[in-house]
């Protein structure tokens, strides 16, 4: 409460995105202390168990040694040189060569810089303007795509054209709109949209997007950006065949520093090399170094297989919990994302 | 050259944004090995003085001990936790007790966040669009306001009104272009323009731009991403005496550590926190003790009579070299950011 009080008075609403104190009640964990491992404590000192995995980054620990030693060793060396180090060749190569269909990477900050970057090759590759995306689905805070929009331009949006996940005509209609000017197709792998349960995508709906795309001579994006990771080591779609021509990663690939990344197929290279996209902190080689050793672990270890039966754990435990209570909470989303709601009426 | 090769095969064009391969000679260093202090060396261990401060950011030295530190004690102990930490504080009441005019900041990742969400809080606060901003001026790889504009829609622009910098009747025009939609001007402290010399701001042209502003309601934004705190403790126009109602901050402002800020004055506040504004790893609180401490030397050490005395020598000295050989070099820009450019003929 000192630091809330504090905070009011030189930031806005004292927080903002995310974690703005109207989304918590006043008893939840605002301000941090201590992270380690799975555990975080806030800074009264109260411990907690952080299943939000800080919201998606921590995927291996908080502190977890490889990752610091690996951060460490080169931020000691060369960390923050505005060139390019040898870490960001040797990471573009380990995205290569994990993801899907992947001939090429590039690398951001934010989830949201990969996201418009992706957009913005789509654009530059076909010289169309259309993008469409699913109603509801969240990618990124950019004036494009932030789901309040407040101080946002309809000309921000003049070139969206929305269609519903998994609905087929509706997926049909929206590429007829587009037309001729249609530059690329933007989704998440499953449907994890905010304040509504996870679906998962059906694969027929999949396959015909792609069909459009094709037929279309469109792009097609995979915003991996919360999943990447989780769900394959190749891709989140990897599972199902369908080859994006796009992908985005950010939140898990560095264990929490920041980084993001995009993928793409050997088709768009050259619109890739053709746009302008820069930013003063996008060549530090450090969240270079830790993403390297944060992959390198989960593949040692097979993380998503850990991530599965975890998962399936927690979400069994706590449909257990709710039933014995009496609650009526709703889990949904793949085991290694899972996601709880409450029904109308319950607290949320 | 062996880091080249492997990089072209996996990076469009091999690097991108301001390090792509074509804006330098084969001959330059163009992946680096180490830093410390003012000095980089490249891969093959050839040492040089980094006067372009890693385009920016390096502003008490690369591996800077107290930076370090700081940055060091924050990680152990919270470093990548979601929520808010103490620093966000701290650091918000340094830059508005710092800055003159502010009464408030917020936290981002990039410069291009920073100055789009200045613009958003402008657009939000007034209910109105248009934005005028000077010919050539850079303020971000964002679509807005990317210099090069490949896989961008003219929509994009669509609210963009520019005027040229220093020009009273060409920024009058724009006013009224603007009339009732006129929601922000936004412009650097100084002109500093990729690919051409720095101009000082006419007074009696900062002044009339505030005037303009006023009298239409719109807010005037700073974009002290590149000169903040390296003309002023207090925003690079605290010595024109002229207060704009929004500061972007960025490069230097945590010596290298990936983190933006905007401040802005009271009467903008709602609008700030009515806006939705987050990112994933805008919370972590490293950058911000890193931040802490950069600002702190800056203060306790009169970084800025520091940069003023070496510049003034860096510029002298250069002066001297190219009269000595007979080269048309141009310095222009600030003692603490000086430019050169050649005449034209002369190599760039």
């Amino acid at each position: 409460q000192k630091w809330r009080a504090r905070a009011a008075r030189v930031i806005p609403d004292g927080s903002f995105g995310h974690v703005r104190p109207e989304y918590y009640p006043p008893a939840y964990p605002q301000f941090y202390g201590r992270a380690a491992g799975a555990r975080i404590w806030d800074v009264d000192g109260n411990p907690y168990i952080d299943l939000m995995c800080s919201w998606g980054p921590m995927i291996v620990g908080y502190r977890r040694p490889e990752v610091e030693d690996a951060y460490r060793r080169e931020a000691e060396q060369r960390e923050l040189a505005f060139g390019m180090s040898p870490r960001a060749v040797e990471l573009a190569e380990r995205f290569v060569s994990l993801v899907e269909g992947a001939d090429w990477a590039m690398f951001q900050k934010n989830g949201g810089d990969a996201t418009m970057l992706a957009v913005t090759v789509a654009r530059q590759a076909t010289g169309r303007r259309k993008l469409l995306r699913a109603t509801g689905s969240y990618h990124g805070s950019t004036p494009w795509f932030t789901p309040i929009q407040a101080g946002i331009t309809p000309e921000d949006r003049a070139n969206l054209i929305e269609f519903a996940y998994n609905d087929v005509d509706s997926l049909e209609a929206a590429a007829r709109e587009a037309g001729s000017d249609f530059a690329a197709a933007i989704l998440t792998p499953h449907r994890h949209d905010t304040d509504s349960d996870s679906v998962p995508i059906e694969p027929g709906f999949a396959r015909r997007l792609r069909e459009l795309c094709d037929r279309q001579g469109a792009a097609l994006i995979l915003d991996d950006v919360r999943a990447g990771f989780r769900i394959s080591m190749a891709g989140s779609w990897a599972p199902l065949g369908i080859a994006p021509d796009l992908c985005a990663f950010s939140k898990c690939i560095a264990n929490g520093y920041p980084l993001a990344a995009v993928t793409g197929c050997e088709r768009l290279r050259d619109a890739a090399a053709s746009i302008y996209a820069t930013g003063s902190f996008w060549y530090a080689s450090g969240p270079m170094a830790a993403s390297l050793a944060c992959l390198e672990i989960l593949e040692r270890e097979d993380g998503i297989a850990t991530m599965n039966a975890r998962g399936t754990q927690l979400m069994e435990g706590m449909r257990q919990q709710a039933d014995s209570h009496g609650v009526a909470a709703v889990l949904s989303g793949p085991s290694a994302m899972p996601d709880l709601t409450f029904q109308e009426g319950a607290p949320r």
